[in-house]
């Protein structure tokens, strides 16, 4: 998993039931202490209510997300917001 | 789940029935702003009709785009246009 | 999928049934113009005949590799030549 | 496998099962001397006990990180802290 | 695939029997004149003795590499050295 804060969200039509009445957003990967790590982000899907500036927690492998979102065998997902991150410690 | 530009058509043969009729397109990665991001591209199976120009939504996961193309288990493909973006909110 | 050029073949023994009889080229991943897209390379399966010089189609994702080649689920595979290109069309 | 430094630990709540009781690390890869392999980090499940500090083997592919963890099929997880790491031998 | 040169072994306890008595090798990946191909590498499982100095092929793909080292489903492992390179021809 990586670290990433939320940025905003996309407005967008996906022709696939999995994806009715879910919220996708936008997270830049982040280093532990919030910083940007380069300028990579990621559209993944919200399962725990993640807001704007919020440091979450992102799953970017396609079988661990689908686990995640109980979307077994059925769910056209790579990534997911998989919790908000209270601390990271370093050192 | 990444955002992209639609650049352009690639025009080949593929010695496979899924790719009878299907159109390949020349998607290149895109900030949330439209900016480039880096210049990855990728060719994307384009399923729902996008034109040169407009900004996409790319799935490049595997079984994520066979689930889509509903082409599971037999699809041979990674990369697929999933959807139109209209809007992409920042902040 | 992305773009390459043949740069050559590799020689080697793998010791698995699947290569046996089997070429493997050196193919550089290159723009759609053709120029050269970074350094990266790959040793690809060939299944399509190219030679050296030419501009081909790459698919670099084990299962669909697996089913091109039409060898589910037992082929050690990740990278195929599957088409050469007659043309890429920009803007 | 990659070589990686443990650097500290990440507090967050994963509303998955697989997650209750399991010590997430932050460790950031490495060279084989020690020495650091560019910026990237990683949060694995750590199997092994490993403390802030130590030099680290991680596991990287879903698939194998389920099948260490005996966690096959239902363990959401792609990165793993397979073993301490005694010593690395160069040329 | 890749190709690579051995530079050296790392000596670890992973707790799982799939790696009892198996030798990884610490692998620089390379291009195909033998120069180093950025400053990458990875630990891979050798299945063909080779040696320090060596030139090797890279399988990099989790399902090809248990395929090729005959532990389907499970063998939790993600790279292999499958074969020592003879010579690469460019051009």
């Amino acid at each position: 998993m990586k670290l990433g804060r939320v940025e905003g969200t996309v407005v967008t039509t996906i022709q696939h039931p999995f994806y009715e009445g879910r919220k996708q957003l936008l997270v830049r990967f982040v280093e532990p202490d919030g910083s940007l790590d380069g300028d990579n982000y990621v559209l993944a899907v919200d399962v725990v209510g993640a807001g704007v500036g919020e440091l979450v927690l992102v799953q970017d492998e396609g079988n661990s997300s689908r686990l995640i979102l109980d979307a077994i065998p059925n769910g056209p997902v790579r990534s997911v917001i998989v919790g908000i991150v209270d601390a990271a410690f370093v050192g």
